[in-house]
């Protein structure tokens, strides 16, 4: 066949505040021949996930900076269309840590094979992905809800904090949500069922957010940091924890980060603030996506997503998260399948 | 005998920001005929502690604030110059919290009898008192040091983080200090056995830090908060943990108290901070006290204590405290006893 071109989104500059779109670039590149073990792969849907702004940076982290001029890596779902690996035929669908690329050419290793007659594929960059595993273990294994406590959740209509929320209330936990817009607080609590929502957005949100937990906060899951988090510490109960999975407030500011201290507020307190990353999980895996996937099966718990159409607009859908302009998981749609029927 | 007459600190303003003389006044009172169950006790010494800058705040906490216009209370040594009470006998030497004044009369319950002959009894005001177990609960509770990890501790030259360093080395870790003169780094290094010990008043500071800390920071036992902090949070090692004692840099910060937002860091780390309160142990205190004072009697702990002579004194003597002007255990020193021979 005739040799394919197609493109792939590099990073060429390191961002210094909030990033635009002349750090990215689209490089043209061509499929070369499948060597032995390689499979050629082409991208139906692209994650977007706001951690990646870490990897933009060239800081110590948990996770490797991206190198300049090379491709963006991330989630990928992606059909397989030629195969020269024993494990992988032409038509799977498959998950992977991949370019954001509208093709790329892989090895087996580190691809998941996914069954569309489970759940509609998308779910596996979502609430049966990273998305959904790391609300799952930031709650369950440091949050500890019990049955009567208030859990509080930041970036709650978020791919993360919706997912928090309802793994709340099915531990018995009271939820409250902030997020920012009307809408969201709509979708909250009248779509998945939080017990009360905070829009973080009006004037009135500090005494807002005051009137919603006239219980105190024994649990807060920290997706924003910021002045919101500012807010919320100040109604932590004894003992209260909180499991820290994002600041997304803190991640393009350019110059230094400044809040009141919070050490007091702990020590007043006695309550515990831990820092995670999914990756610490990774043993458990397999346990977390099982009930998640149940109590999807059982309707338990529901997800939403927000796709964006075309390759090209991966940057855009990437710059959004930080302006909230996400309900639930965003995701890209960058090509239907050529083989399978999904 | 003639009615004695004796002086009483009462707390009359709450003090914004640093606090001054004109917060106390000292009140002149007579003690009554002793009723049945009464003990009359005579101050021999008193503990100032940072914490009780808290309380003279009407503020919730983990402890109820200091009422205006009575008497602040806090650890006492004292001897029973007469009792009503079949549990205390003239002579006795006893332990409990009580007011800041010359004389007090008490019931027996919360009144510990305190035993001269195994250790000098103002010990149990430090080492083997508050100050000394919360370096022992805070650090091997929370902070868990295993052998060939690095300790590091604020504050160290004071009664809380001698202990703390002194523990983690017999505990295989390595002790790294941070306090406020040569002296005092003197001092850790070279009585106490400190690995290193670092002056953060120094312009140097922050890179004599990193320099002393060339494998990072595994646990970090914070007594004061603020900048000190701050440099410390930027080398964190992967899982650190956090006791959070004190924040004494901050406890007289009238206006807000602002630093870099420190989430991202936990997070990039997976560190957890904990904020912590001796009153949480009270159920393991005979535990901590009796291992304390093995160590103790054993050589393997030293302690040092800065003791101000005459009641008088008293405010002075606490006030110095967020000035540094402590080694060890400060305490003021306000009566010889009649009859106890020590």
């Amino acid at each position: 066949m005739a040799p394919i071109t197609y493109k792939e989104i590099h990073l060429v500059n390191r961002p210094e505040g909030m990033p635009s779109d002349d750090d990215f670039k689209f490089v043209e590149q061509t499929v070369p021949a499948l060597q032995g073990g390689e499979i050629l792969l082409k991208t139906l849907y692209l994650s977007v996930d706001p951690y990646m702004r870490g990897r933009m940076q060239d800081a110590k982290s948990y996770i490797a900076p991206f190198q300049l001029d090379e491709a963006i890596t991330g989630g990928v779902l992606a059909e397989v269309i030629a195969s020269k690996s024993p494990q992988f035929k032409q038509g799977d669908i498959v998950n992977g840590n991949l370019k954001w690329g509208e093709y790329n050419i892989a090895k087996a290793d580190g691809l998941q094979k996914v069954d569309p007659s489970i759940a509609p594929i998308t779910t596996r960059l979502g609430v049966l992905g990273l998305t959904g595993l790391t609300a799952y273990f930031g709650l369950l294994d440091i949050g500890k809800p019990q049955a009567g406590e208030t859990v509080v959740v930041s970036g709650a209509a978020g791919a993360v904090g919706s997912i928090v929320g309802q793994i709340a209330k099915l531990k018995g936990a009271k939820a409250v949500g902030i997020a920012g817009s009307d809408e969201k607080i709509d979708y909250l609590i009248n779509e998945l069922g939080f017990d009360a929502a905070v829009n973080y957005k009006k004037d009135s949100f500090v005494e807002d957010l005051a009137n919603a937990l006239p219980d105190g906060v024994d649990v807060y899951f920290d997706n924003v940091g910021g002045d919101v988090s500012d807010a919320v510490m100040r109604l932590l109960n004894r003992n209260a924890r909180i499991p820290l999975c994002g600041a997304i407030s803190s991640y393009n500011a350019a110059g230094k980060d400044l809040g009141p201290r919070i050490q007091t507020s702990l020590i007043k307190t006695s309550s515990m603030m831990q820092g995670f990353t999914l990756g610490n999980y990774a043993a458990d895996f397999e346990k977390g996506a099982t009930e998640l996937g149940q109590w999807l099966q059982a309707g338990k718990l529901k997800y939403e997503e927000t796709i964006v159409e075309g390759f090209e607009n991966t940057p855009q859908a990437f710059l959004g998260l930080f302006q909230g302009s996400n309900v639930g998981k965003q995701l890209v749609k960058v090509a239907d399948p050529d083989f399978a029927k999904l």
